[in-house]
């Protein structure tokens, strides 16, 4: 089955917005088999997203359309999918209920315009949208083809593609048993570390490989689809046993955690705890800790010293150079003693754009894990701009702990 | 003039890949006048590509393609303009010579597959590419129509858009000059917003109008192009005369700035600074504070007290809930004196998914703001899943801080 994917919305054609729902849904039609064959932009406009959709129909069995679901007149998603296939819309009843009654949960009254989100396609089925007051629309076409409509937030179309369309797709794709194995890196260049294994995944056209890098972060993801589920697996395995001693301990999880889920889990199983101390990161170092839901098990909190005198309040009165390694040193370490955690991270630096100097040039970050028996400090010096820099001091810094506690205890 | 952009490769279709020369395009594009109407992804398939151009060929007047230059055969780009347009394609002994003197001069014999990218269209303009092997074409076709073939890597199709595209592309659009103005709102949901000034902005082509949404914060974006910059001027003065009395004190910024910049220079010409003590935001707050460079001047730290423990370092012992509005004014206020700031924030609440109770579910946040002569505590309860509750408290604590700079002082 061949599927396109259509963005919807005029925002979606500006200098600064990035189609990232169809990258998401290609991967979830990837995994069941369903190749992406055509993607397209299209503004609101009623008449040239009928011609998108009809030309698309035209083209591939399966129509995906994300956004143009909202209240307001120029949302014309509905509109455009009832001229391209000449299905009537028609207020649903039991939607519109629906959507009054989160309204009214919410303390709010729902606004007139919002009537249009429960206009329904002749023959469409409702896919309900718990998150938002848009749900979704599913409708098949004669010949095998499907238009489905998704509201455009990621965190409404995620939700609603995995519980209410995947199930239907089912129905009309052949099963095809997938295995994936997704390896997260960290500390590594990209280019390096495609350098290393490419000569093993250049051998596989089947599992496939897809490599995704952030700063300090790098994800591999091995795919492989086969008629049985033994031989998808048998094939990623044989992958991974290749790839994995070219990797060694770069390797943080095998399963696709990210490394602050990794960290808490270590964490746990040690019953250890952990504080920080930001300057330059300001909380995001923190900000990212407690993205793990239930991470108030090991994450204690901390000080986020961004002014000298927040570092004095800390670390008592200092002359050294705010980013050096004496006064980083001192963050980790009475961050840790004051709170009586089992370890504690600081990150000190010059994030930019200004403040750089010839000793601590902008990217200077000194980072300093303390722990039992253990005060190690490493000083940086990270490339690009202050929104790198920051995270790249983050992701060393969560590195960092996890090197440390994958270590033997002295 | 209406533009429309493909980018042609089927490495553009996986989930890793993102169109980003269409961003940079649209950019310059958008700079002269010219809207980017579609846009698309087109794997290395000669049909469908082929469609695609004609597609837009038919609807407007600049098809811009990218990618699918490349010497090889599923470099299909310039045999589908071809098929397209009907132009035959040949081989171009002047072109030719340019690659085989690039291949000389980096001491390389060249593979007979570049010979492919010497083929030009018939009529076309050869835009030579210092950069790469693959000259770009630009083919004018009858009733004012241009095809646009620009190299994919984006270190060679921007130099070459600048410097060949560009000026050819000024002979044929009328000079327009562009104004915008871009109102940034708080504290509203989108559908009241757009339900109160949609009935001034929808009597206007010209200003276009753009709303972007995201958890408590809304972006409306009024461009207008004229003949003169006077006149565009005057067009988006107009429209934000009529609108801005509609939204009243809940726009926050009129040139687009976020809000913590925003409130980074009301402190500031307030010589005032600010703290906060995050629990459920776990460092978020901080972290989208100093986003900002040059923070420090106005944003001191503070704590994060994720933990019991970290919140009775703050405010000694406590019996109540964590999530109450006792603790979280104890919060701000200890967390102000003991800095000496100006200003505190306190979040406390139940970001999810796990730890909601029926006196407090899920989304239950309370905020405090602690500053000369008030602390002022409001309780929130915010839809949707961990990451949009946390960016909602955020969004929400930052605006009370900007509503009490906005009193006038007692």
């Amino acid at each position: 089955m061949n599927a396109e994917i259509i963005a919807v919305g005029s925002e979606m054609l500006t200098p600064s917005r990035v189609d990232t729902n169809s990258l998401w849904l290609t991967d979830q039609l990837n995994a069941m088999g369903v190749e992406v064959a055509q993607k397209a932009v299209v503004g609101d406009h009623r008449g040239r997203l009928a011609g998108a959709i009809r030309e698309a129909l035209g083209r591939s069995e399966l129509v995906i359309l994300s956004g143009g679901l909202g209240p307001t007149e120029d949302d014309l998603t509905r509109e455009a999918v009832a001229d391209a296939t000449g299905r009537v819309l028609a207020l649903n009843d039991t939607v519109l209920e629906a959507i009054a009654t989160r309204f009214a949960r919410l303390g709010r009254t729902m606004a007139e315009i919002n009537k249009r989100q429960a206009y329904i396609l002749a023959g469409a089925e409702v896919l309900p949208n718990p998150r938002g007051t848009a749900p979704g629309q599913w409708l098949e076409l004669p010949e095998g083809r499907v238009v489905l409509l998704l509201p455009g937030p990621p965190g409404e179309l995620k939700p609603l593609f995995e519980n209410e369309a995947l199930p239907r797709l089912r129905r009309l794709v052949p099963p095809l048993a997938i295995a994936t194995l997704e390896f997260r890196v960290a500390g590594m260049p990209e280019s390096d570390l495609d350098q290393l294994i490419s000569p093993v995944y250049r051998r596989y056209e089947n599992p496939v490989t897809t490599v995704l890098a952030k700063p300090g972060d790098i994800q591999v993801i091995f795919r492989a689809r086969c008629a049985t589920r033994e031989e998808a697996e048998r094939l990623v395995r044989e992958m991974g046993d290749q790839v994995r001693p070219l990797l060694g301990d770069r390797v943080y999880s095998e399963n696709g955690d990210p490394l602050e889920k990794v960290i808490g889990e270590m964490l746990l199983a040690r019953a250890a705890t952990l504080v920080v101390a930001e300057s330059c990161t300001g909380g995001l170092l923190g900000a990212r800790l407690t993205e793990v839901a239930g991470s108030s098990a090991w994450f204690r909190g901390g000080r986020i010293v961004y002014s000298m005198d927040e570092k004095r309040a800390l670390i008592g009165d200092f002359t050294e150079d705010p980013v050096s390694e004496a006064v980083a040193r001192r963050l980790a370490v009475c961050a840790r003693e004051r709170s009586g955690s089992t370890f504690a991270l600081s990150i000190t630096g010059v994030a930019g754009p200004d403040g750089g100097t010839e000793a601590n040039p902008v990217g200077t970050v000194w980072i300093v894990l303390a722990g039992p028996g253990v005060v190690m400090a490493r000083r940086f010096r990270f490339p690009g701009e202050r929104a790198r820099v920051r995270g790249f001091a983050v992701q060393n810094a969560l590195e960092m702990l996890r090197r440390q506690m994958c270590e033997p205890v002295r």
